[in-house]
């Protein structure tokens, strides 16, 4: 089901029906880029430590807007066997709601805007008809500004609106014969039967001395509201109103800025009710998925990771990420590819059986045999798929062998919260819910060399070494992997009288970089480099969502 | 006429000829955004000198994308006194044209994309299908590398390609048998009468390997290619080729490569076309449609705005700006909005006439009455005739009077190259060809302030000095203009004991700021600041226009 800014509302109650009754949900997001630094194999560092990885991806990935978001909730209907499917694909926009809302600027990169164009991506339903949302702060804010408004209008005055004006109110000599004309009808109809009047039409100054000053003159028992003519004129319409009907404006007015906040927090509402489902999250590499959608809909990312990790767990409790599931055992040696249509082609054949899933009644289906790959909505698709073929296969390992697993069940536990890592090669994943795994990299050498160097010339240097691997960090530095530990001493002590290149362990190498990581706080906090350095939102982030998380448990 | 990807080499020729034929041109751009700092108003100091408004304006506008450009010809029949229109409407995307292109990355501000989408602009039209384009230095880059490839390629050895190995082939020991299998079939070749053969589909190692190996052995008298059979498998197919149909074979490519290459420069040729006809070109408040302009299809801007001045005058010799030519006389006095829209609706009253002008025949109507505002090629329609309107106005003011005033009339020649500057009080005009105006702002005061004043702040301590004007340059400072000159000594004066505030007269700030400039440029040039500050291309792009005007004239 296609949601855009027109069926937002109006689906809103099918959307958190759906994600409530659910056994697990799927998501996908599709971006308008991917790095606006380096390209992704520069990006991606094989060696890269799980740290490095997260600051290169918040520095280089967050800019672009997540504008489309695909979720896909299942459901397990026990008598028939078989998932019941509702698939959603938003389309998202920060459509500004108000003058004074914030005015986003996002980035997007010409090579994801055209890989996505040549898949038949619509952007005028993002950009004409994209939901917009507000962020954990933005809202808050919003939120604030509707307090103070309610708090402020405890007595009447706020009837007579837009009010700024407390005292007497100043009016220029050519205007005071026309004000004071208006006082006069005023005591008119305060004395008649008439229930209001109407003034002819007239300038936007002159409607602002008639707010102050009947603001100022009658705190109580009038409303002054500005209406448009049918030549599109502005008028005021003065009308008396007794307390009843004061409170009966008072509680309309303030359900319609309830109202008003609603919509402009928007698809963030979508990701609250995942989030305070506390069901099991299902993406496809989804790191990048999980990072910006906090980025966009909670905060900025925060600076340090385990900060992130923590954020991550408020957010989403259970995540189950099928790129890394795929690539672990008992799936590691049956599966060749793990990217998400070759993966969906393959878990539906021998030892895997395809899934029993049909969309729920009134949501369109899916056709696996045409497929409609990277619409957000369809990714979420197969990626619930997939999953479900490889919990099931978890089952034909049970005495008796069973063909059903849940997304509750123990066996899937080992999977929970590890996020799939690409690129690096001894580190599978980012584990959300506890510390990283440590590779001793004992067998790999830091070099620094003349920027005329090329992967030849590394080659050449170790060519004693035998098999060697090598892992680009910039124009001048690589790491280098030899195949045997023991060497590793022999190759850093033949290279000390070197002059055009350096060797050093990776163990040295993580030491210097510590002790410079040490230096530059120590800068940060005298000031030294405040200048540059923006202050990072972290902390107040991770506070924020962690009261928002308790507030909704 | 609606230009995008799809019809834009079809139709590059009509364009060419409507430059070609036409008395002169309008232009109008729309860009993915405005600022990506402060907001516009914040943006435009009342009191901004021209380079400040320069830097502003590159700073915080640049990385928008312009997407669309109007371009709207107009040639003036005397046979039947009226002028006949062409207009195009273009789209523009930096698609990229290969893996090794620039990846292009472009800001977005959401209300800019939502106005245009609420005016029903087609996003899909520019993502899907905008034109490309390069700037000059991608030009040359992608020329010189198309140079080198055919200066190598001297002899016939590029025959065989992809060719990167010059020496003998290392063949894994698994693959010997199948390459000496290949060896033999070439020699039968060599020998017999037959024109070529196919070998059965194989691996992509093994086609390098076929390559490198023939490339190596028989470096003239074969061509290889790389086929795909129906079953999209891909095979080789080895042909034997004599001096005659290697030279076809050799211009072929090459003129594949020119076209290739003409494909990527793409839009570009469209601008390089206006420039090179030294027409002309009209636009409406058009300083950030010539800056992007140049910007995207030149070079990024040069830092010193005398630079820019020089550039621009390089790629459009005569410019005119129809809201500075509204605001001056004899015009300022008859005109009190100087928006497009109401630009045009006042024009075709009296004492203008509405001009005379009709759509080349093949060309869309535009309907004034039923607005097409902000579509570029409607804005640079209704620019043109704002502009004849004026025009066709200062000829009454000739004995005898004259209906008609071409664009090479020396009546319209004091308009010339002055661009509308936005929102400054007493520099209307930026002037491209020459020094722009010095007001002595000697009523005008420098005043710093704590952060919390506001702008009754400034009025109170003002107070004594009559009606002042405020001009906000940051949260804690602003110009203040006084009613009267003599009166400025008096504030500097009074303010000398105050603690909180601070006022400096216009000509001591400006002085200030000039040794400010002046220390940062000589910490820059000792290395201090390099880390900080990029290189400015400013020179270098200069230096490149200078080379492609000269060129073309």
């Amino acid at each position: 089901m296609e949601v855009t800014r027109k069926n937002f509302k109006e689906s809103l109650n099918t959307i958190y029906t759906a994600i409530e009754e659910a056994d697990f949900l799927a998501i996908d997001g599709e971006f308008s880029g991917i790095s606006d630094g380096p390209s992704v194999s520069a990006l991606t560092n094989g060696l890269d430590t799980p740290e490095e990885r997260y600051h290169k991806l918040k520095k280089h990935s967050m800019d672009f807007l997540l504008f489309q978001f695909g979720l896909c909730t299942f459901k397990y209907e026990q008598s028939e066997s078989k998932y019941v499917m509702k698939s959603f694909n938003f389309y998202i926009f920060p459509k500004p709601f108000s003058r004074s809302s914030p005015d986003i600027k996002f980035v997007c990169q010409s090579s994801s805007i055209d890989f996505l164009a040549s898949q038949g991506f619509d952007f005028n339903k993002v950009f004409c008809n994209g939901i917009p949302y507000l962020n954990q702060e933005e809202e808050g804010q919003l939120r604030e500004q509707l307090e103070d408004k309610r708090f402020q209008s405890n007595g009447a005055q706020s009837f007579i609106s837009p009010s700024s004006c407390k005292g007497p109110v100043s009016v220029p000599e050519e205007h005071k014969d026309f004000i004071n004309e208006v006082l006069d009808k005023v005591e008119d109809l305060l004395n008649n039967s008439d229930k209001s009047f109407k003034l002819e039409p007239c300038t936007g100054f002159q409607r602002k001395l008639i707010y102050q000053t009947l603001n100022w003159k009658y705190p109580k028992g009038l409303h002054v509201e500005t209406l448009e003519n049918e030549k599109k004129e502005r008028y005021i319409l003065i009308s008396k109103v007794d307390d009843e009907e004061r409170k009966r404006r008072e509680q309309e007015k303030q359900e319609k800025e309830q109202e008003e906040l609603n919509d402009a927090v928007g698809f963030s509402r979508v990701i609250h009710a995942i989030s305070q489902s506390a069901k099991l999250v299902i993406g496809h590499n989804m790191l990048l998925d999980v990072m910006h959608t906090i980025h966009q809909f909670y905060c900025p990312l925060p600076e340090d990771l385990n900060d992130f990790k923590e954020v991550t767990m408020c957010v989403f409790p259970r995540l189950l990420d099928t790129k890394l599931m795929a690539s672990t055992q008992p799936f590691k040696e049956l599966i060749s590819n793990t990217s998400l249509a070759e993966l969906e082609r393959q878990l539906k054949e021998a030892p895997f059986k395809p899934p029993k899933v049909e969309s729920a009644d009134g949501f369109p289906r899916y056709d696996t045999a045409s497929e409609q790959l990277h619409e957000a909505g369809y990714d979420a698709y197969i990626t619930g798929l997939c999953f479900i073929s490889m919990a099931n296969y978890l089952g034909t390992f049970l005495t008796p062998p069973r063909d059903h697993i849940s997304a509750r069940s123990k066996l899937i536990e080992p999977f929970f919260n590890k996020l799939f890592l690409m690129r690096i090669i001894d580190i599978p994943y980012l584990n959300i819910s506890g510390p990283d795994l440590q590779p001793k990299r004992d067998n790999v050498l830091y070099v620094t060399f003349p920027k005329e160097w090329k992967t030849s010339d590394l080659y050449q240097l170790f060519s004693a070494f035998g098999n060697i691997q090598v892992f680009w960090i910039d124009d001048t530095s690589a790491f280098v992997s030899l195949s045997q530990t023991d060497q590793v001493q022999i190759a850093v002590n033949t290279s000390r009288y070197a002059e055009s290149y350096r060797i050093q362990t990776y163990a040295e190498y993580m030491e210097s970089r510590l002790e410079e990581k040490q230096n530059c706080r120590r800068f940060t906090e005298c000031g030294w480099l405040n200048s540059v350095n923006s202050n990072s939102p972290g902390g107040e982030c991770k506070k924020k969502i962690h009261e928002f998380c308790s507030r909704n448990q």
